[in-house]
């Protein structure tokens, strides 16, 4: 039985405390959004600064060589690649999820056509973060080529999705609603059989959980660094392509970033070997330094103890809900099974919008999704066991006392 | 003739002299390099802290309603849409001109293929920014429908490049080498004779002279904010697209930000009305604030003035330059009539490289482009006539004293 003091207790043990330090948190305030947008590192101020007073303002054009902003796509991407079970020279910051998805779905969607030049099915799933699935639309509407995005769901299991017209199949790792989390390597073993290429959705795992790219044999992954990396609200995204697939296909978003020689300025492009193609445009340099002050933190911890502690607190979350918020109709959507849970915890309530705009009024910050979805962020980085007990004890408070019934509890936002 | 006493009393007499006060430049340096990085507006230190540490710090998930993220790519671009010749609601800061152009081209291509099943053609030019034309090759790859690009070069003029099989004509307003400026009425009206949608690309226009694109009935825009729009390195660009078209077609990169409710989670993409389908994915939150602080200067300047003074000036750099250095190997490749110039300048030299790298040794910082060019952005909004009176001095010092030819001016840099 949990107790306050139980959690307090565990604390005390939590190897991992210190990291919250690195953090600025607002006092008070219990974040359990952090798989939406991730905090502050104390570091990115200072950082900040020195990018623009120094570098922008002092070193002005100079700095794409003294401060190496022409190398931070890359020099981010090979300290990203540690997290990820990659190699240096695999993985680029840059752009944007969808993005670096379209590039990601038009490589191996090209490379497809080499090898199977038939097949014109990419399989994605229903309940997949939609942008993913929109990209697909709009590469398959611009394409006319007679691609179709099948998409798995309560009637069609990924198992009956994979078949000999399959190129590519599409999936989050872990789920954005749920955090079902899918086995990677047995997944991506099972699409490899019938001939298919993987791309991995990493936006609700990379920074959360242990990611095996290279273990897993998967061929292209993509993601965010604004979640669990900390990197800054809209930070770039990553690309990250298996070295046997990066030379086979110039994506169709080549821009001169990806150029053999961006300064020979020659009117035909020619792409650069390796990842470097996977760039596009000029990035935006002051949101780009800061991820590095994530990522920093992120590199510190210990990878096992990280997902040990997440399970510990996801495990706790449930089970003190069960235990003290059991007369409402509050039902788990997250897998209770640790191998198939990602790092954040879902409830279904039919008055689920309310319940989070008074908990976030109560300071204890989660999200809503669609449908009816009490969603909770767990960041083992920076969360305490006495966070859980107390973003619990307030959930009670309000469904106890219905304080959730009020007007401005019902009003939406532009952003939910 | 032009003095050192001249230049001064044109400063004194400059209604746009206050200006420079708005901007942090380094004292001693002599920037002809706005055209490729522009410099720091003195309230983006302040704000770019308030960013981070209050909104992002503390407000954290909350701030894309209550600081209103979600709205800073119309916010801004409806702000931008005024220095363009354009309406609010036609104008969106958001990703890198790269992409913004693929957007423009695919939409263009598929609008065209209704009206014009046939065309196949589109035409620019060899001399373009690069970039532009990779996109273009990117995209014919990509499609696989038989496009072909017909570039404009000394063997092939625009009026000979149109023809009935062109969809589309892309074209840079300012040539980011020779400042060559385009009539982009004339141009526009000549296209559309022909049929064809015009794109232009105004990264070395934006800012620097006023540009009209209602009133040249143009189709589609791209361009840049960290160049003349000083909106920090590599900030995010923008696209502007005539109302006339915005709702034809949605383009393929086509992400939840650019969806009718984005946070409705539906897995099918119903692109939203208007400008806001040109977005795609999460933007970078700390680089797009601080286009505001570049932006809200940029504002307050008439535009017909800043164009009197930005010819002055350019008129100024040549008479000084064949008054003082007229023994030198130097040839303008800048258009000398006003109607066909940009706002930069730029020489041949056959040790071009050399002398840009001694000119930035002795604080002139302009920049170096293949073949040859020595290129000095002219950015009337923070530069004096006095400024121009001394990069000329230094220039000639440097060539009459043979002082660029070391060893670690001709080094090259991976930026040049």
């Amino acid at each position: 039985m949990q107790s306050r003091e139980s959690c307090a207790l565990a604390d005390q043990q939590d190897p991992l405390a210190g990291f919250r330090q690195q953090f600025a948190i607002p006092e008070g305030v219990i974040y359990l959004d952090g798989n939406s947008l991730g905090v502050l590192p104390k570091t990115a101020l200072a950082r900040s600064q020195q990018v623009i007073a120094e570098e922008w303002g002092n070193g002005l054009i100079r700095s794409w060589n003294s401060a190496d902003w022409f190398a931070l796509p890359t020099r981010l991407g090979d300290k990203l690649a540690s997290l990820l079970g990659a190699a240096a020279g695999e993985v680029v910051v840059t752009d944007t999820t969808s993005l670096n998805l379209f590039k990601a779905l038009a490589a191996a969607v090209r490379i497809q056509q080499q090898a199977y030049p038939t097949r014109r099915v990419i399989v994605s799933e229903r309940d997949n973060f939609p942008t993913d699935l929109y990209m697909v639309q709009g590469l398959i509407e611009f394409l006319q080529q007679g691609y179709e995005l099948r998409l798995i769901d309560e009637n069609l299991s990924l198992e009956q999705a994979l078949d000999e017209d399959v190129a590519v199949l599409l999936l989050s790792h872990v789920n954005y609603r749920t955090a079902y989390l899918y086995d990677m390597a047995a997944v991506t073993d099972l699409a490899h059989r019938y001939g298919a290429l993987t791309i991995w959705d990493l936006a609700h795992s990379a920074g959360a959980l242990p990611v095996e790219l290279n273990a897993a044999q998967a061929d292209f992954a993509v993601g965010c660094t604004y979640k669990y990396l900390n990197g800054g609200p809209g930070a770039p995204a990553f690309i990250w392509v298996a070295a046997r697939h990066q030379d086979r296909f110039w994506q169709p978003l080549s821009g001169w970033w990806g150029h053999q020689q961006p300064f020979a300025m020659s009117s035909d492009y020619q792409p650069a070997a390796g990842i470097r193609r996977f760039l596009c445009g000029t990035q935006p340099i002051v949101s780009m330094a800061l991820v590095e002050c994530g990522l920093e933190i992120a590199l510190q911890a210990d990878q096992a103890l990280l997902r040990q502690k997440s399970l510990a607190l996801t495990d706790l979350f449930i089970e003190l809900v069960e235990q003290r918020c059991g007369a409402h109709p509050l039902s788990l959507i997250t897998p209770r099974e640790h191998a198939r849970r990602g790092s954040h915890i879902s409830f279904r309530h039919p008055q689920a919008y309310a319940i989070t705009q008074a908990l976030i009024a109560a300071e204890v910050i989660g999200d809503y999704r669609e449908p009816e979805v009490l969603r909770f962020g767990v960041t083992p980085l920076y969360l305490s066991y006495s966070d859980i007990w107390e973003a619990v004890e307030r959930l009670r408070q309000i469904l106890d006392s219905g304080s959730w019934d009020k007007p401005e509890f019902h009003r939406r936002s532009a952003v939910t």
